[in-house]
């Protein structure tokens, strides 16, 4: 029952994953079993290897995001998480409400051993790919241990899902000097030096869409904002071309080119291609979608989620865990 | 001596403002006597109400902030400084090593009367005009008394330069609600409730740039973050359309197209029309500029000097400082 478009983009995205890959792997899908069925009915499911378990409780997005674990015992995310928990799933994605998805995933899940503070990362488009911002708005006020972690977490992400074998960490500070920064990013910077990670020291703001690094570790409040600014840029950018649009003929039909092209460009600022955005550091696989996820970002969810099983992060993040102190 | 392309910038700038104007004030150029003279030579200065105040060292952009004051008293900061705090000079401005401006500013003209810590405020563009966002780097690990303070100085600067009677002001955070924040936020946010600003609560990074608010409050950490990231956004998408129009000759003829329009669009973002960014909160006016001021944005800059010299600021963030206990 998770996004905005739920449950159609959720079933139709998992239909859809499980017909390009010939069933692969087996979904279950998790909500008010009639309204799965009558869902399902506008699909073409037929042969796709699923199953449903009911969870009748729906989770409100102004719901308090741990309160509600305890009031809606039965909802899709507590249901499923438990699921995961036990073994009869190997991993939980869902669209729904983030912090609810955070806090299950916490609380029902565990944490990784060793892990302080389970974190969201978020992805940013860059010169040179995507970079990894670490913590992506899960954490505030965060004490370097944290920000140390959230470096391991993000450094062992990136190595195994997109393949690259020394990823760069930048601290995010407002100066390249280990001298600048706030307390706590000082202090981080210390941790982060002495670990075997390819730390290559504090990074600015401008650092991140030039790619400068593949990991940028920030504390939750910052990487919450700056992720949320960062999302408004292409409206942003639409609402001035429109005004200028208007201002002649020429103007409105350049402006038209002009929107077709951009949205080519800010493509890679899409989560569609990423499918949403892992929780690092629970005993388990969990993945947040965004709540406008359309069926190809849940299909790309789900294929993370399989990535992220077959890979055995969580393994690798406790291995180097001890490497790295 | 200050910016990347000085004295020729700065010095065409000036007599621009002095032309523009006809001599409206007096201009006191301070730096290195001959060097001076020499780039007066090249513009057409006659006429012009300038005077020249010899200041022989120059400070380098790897010189440290506070060190400098003291290794070259003898810089045009210090000398600049000096002459404004001594009343031979009604304002300073400078498009030299931000942080030396801003020491020299703290530390010579001192601090107003119930402020704990100047600010740096940026510009941001958005839907409804210019945001002011304060702190935007000068305060690292500030108190909720800081942000409160960085709210009153906003306001007051927003309502006398860009004329708004009431300017809404907003506290930089991570939710809407009041429970949402970093410790210091949520304490700062007491304060603004209880003064006497528009106060309209937390507003989010995606706030910005729809222009939510007419001044958002942040500490500098995330402040100056946040800006060399908007900053970063231009380039970002120059070299995104760059390698579009690589892809066809069609591609590349939009291309071509969009750069220009993207031109006018992203006009809004530029320094050059702000001519600078102001220090508040220190006993007299010196304004910041960018590094790679152009001469209109000297000019500017100047002007805006001159605008808050006749309009009192401090004088009115004194007073509000008062009303809003």
């Amino acid at each position: 029952m998770g996004g905005d478009f739920a449950p159609a983009n959720v079933i139709m995205g998992a239909v859809e994953a499980l017909k390009e890959t010939q069933n692969r792997f087996e979904i279950i899908f998790v909500g008010p079993e009639a309204v799965i069925h009558d869902q399902l009915r506008r699909v073409q499911a037929n042969g796709a290897a699923f199953r449903i378990v009911d969870a009748p409780d729906v989770i409100d997005m102004h719901d308090g995001a741990t309160a509600v674990l305890k009031q809606k015992k039965n909802s899709s995310i507590a249901v499923g998480m438990n699921l995961h928990r036990d073994g009869k799933a190997d991993a939980f994605v869902s669209a729904g409400h983030s912090g609810a998805v955070m806090s299950a995933s916490t609380l029902i899940l565990g944490r990784i051993e060793g892990i302080g503070r389970p974190t969201i990362g978020a992805f940013f488009p860059s010169e040179r790919g995507v970079t990894l911002l670490v913590d992506a708005g899960a954490n505030v006020d965060c004490k370097p241990q944290h920000l140390f972690e959230f470096g391991v977490m993000g450094s062992i992400y990136t190595r195994q899902m997109f393949g690259i074998p020394s990823p760069t960490v930048g601290l995010l500070s407002i100066g390249e000097e280990s001298s600048k920064g706030n307390d706590v990013v000082k202090e981080a910077h210390k941790l982060l030096e002495g670990s075997g990670l390819n730390f290559v020291g504090n990074v600015e703001g401008r650092d991140i869409l030039k790619g400068a690094v593949n990991v940028v570790v920030c504390d939750g409040f910052v990487g919450n904002i700056l992720l949320k600014f960062a999302e408004s840029v292409p409206g942003f950018l639409k609402f001035k071309v429109k005004q200028a649009a208007a201002t002649s003929a020429l103007m409105s039909v350049m402006g038209l080119m002009m929107k077709n092209m951009m949205r080519g460009v800010l493509r890679s600022m899409d989560y569609e291609e990423y499918g949403g955005v892992p929780i690092l550091g629970v005993n388990g696989i969990s993945i947040i979608g965004h709540g406008k996820s359309t069926p190809k970002a849940i299909k790309n969810m789900i294929f993370k989620a399989e990535e992220m099983v077959l890979k055995n992060i969580n393994g690798k993040i406790q291995e180097a865990l001890v490497l790295a102190k």
